[in-house]
């Protein structure tokens, strides 16, 4: 069977890579094949040279998609953590995947610009980060995600037994 | 145990996909997890942009070997088909691979011009295409491939047959 692919969307400080470096972990334990895909990484090994334009951001994207699908086919679980902000594309690009879950890890503006754990916010309000998405550049939140978590509101805890009672109710159980 | 990574490397109409497509029918028969990489398709989903000086090539042969990797440590047969013409960028990808076969897939610049299947030696000789392997870019040879097949002298079969041998004596059974 192929694996599922668990897309995890939201602004920088949303608590993305935490959520997915939590569900990793328990998945690993409980013996799955799991890999964690995380944007900025990524990025290094697959789109050194892209920008953060529209058209640069949705190539990063489908790249992180095309690798998350390869992986899934021979069975791995794979965990992506990437703004993703454009609908359009998030859209394009789960729909390759035969098995998936679309997470939206949601915190207001407001708190992760004071949670601010880069301090990219700050850089960017001062003007010093062109195209930064939710100051500068636009995030597109999911319509109807199969998971919506706010991390302002739930632990990290909390969040990560949603995600495997999600996971659970599918039939993927960790 | 991680999976192996098997790199096809040679002279545009040497051969390499030829073997990798027959080699990748072979393993799956038997039962094996199998991808195969091809340079060309991996470069439009990954390396969209990228040309052909040393500096893109290389860009995109370390993101095929990225790729590579990832499949192979979840135990897939990673079969990748790639001209990939420099020997020190050839030996960093594959350095990061637990279990790597280097083939050489060999047949004599006349040969490949005669066969020319696509029709881009010809091209190349015009001067239509810049930077074409073997006419007007170099090619450099592995040194010690761990399996070096002239396909001007074998046949397809044999060549298949030399590399589940090889295969299997490194205990990576077909």
């Amino acid at each position: 069977m192929s694996g599922l692919v668990v897309w995890f969307t939201g602004l920088s400080g949303a608590g993305k890579s935490t959520l997915a470096t939590a569900l990793e972990a328990r998945l690993k334990a409980s013996g799955q094949q799991v890999e964690l895909l995380d944007g900025d990484a990524v990025r290094e090994h697959l789109s050194k040279g892209l920008g953060f334009s529209r058209e640069d951001r949705d190539s990063n994207i489908r790249r992180i998609g095309f690798v998350a699908n390869l992986l899934a086919k021979h069975g791995v679980t794979v965990l992506v953590s990437a703004i993703s902000p454009y609908r359009d594309t998030r859209s394009e690009v789960l729909a390759q995947a035969s098995r998936k879950l679309e997470v939206f890890v949601d915190a207001p503006l407001e708190t992760v610009k004071e949670r601010d754990v880069k301090g990219l916010y700050a850089k960017a309000l001062r003007g010093e980060i062109p195209h930064f998405t939710g100051v500068s550049d636009p995030y597109e939140p999911p319509l109807s995600p199969d998971v919506h978590l706010r991390t302002d509101l739930l632990s990290i805890e909390e969040c990560v037994e949603r995600l495997l009672e999600t996971l659970d109710e599918r039939e993927v159980a960790a």
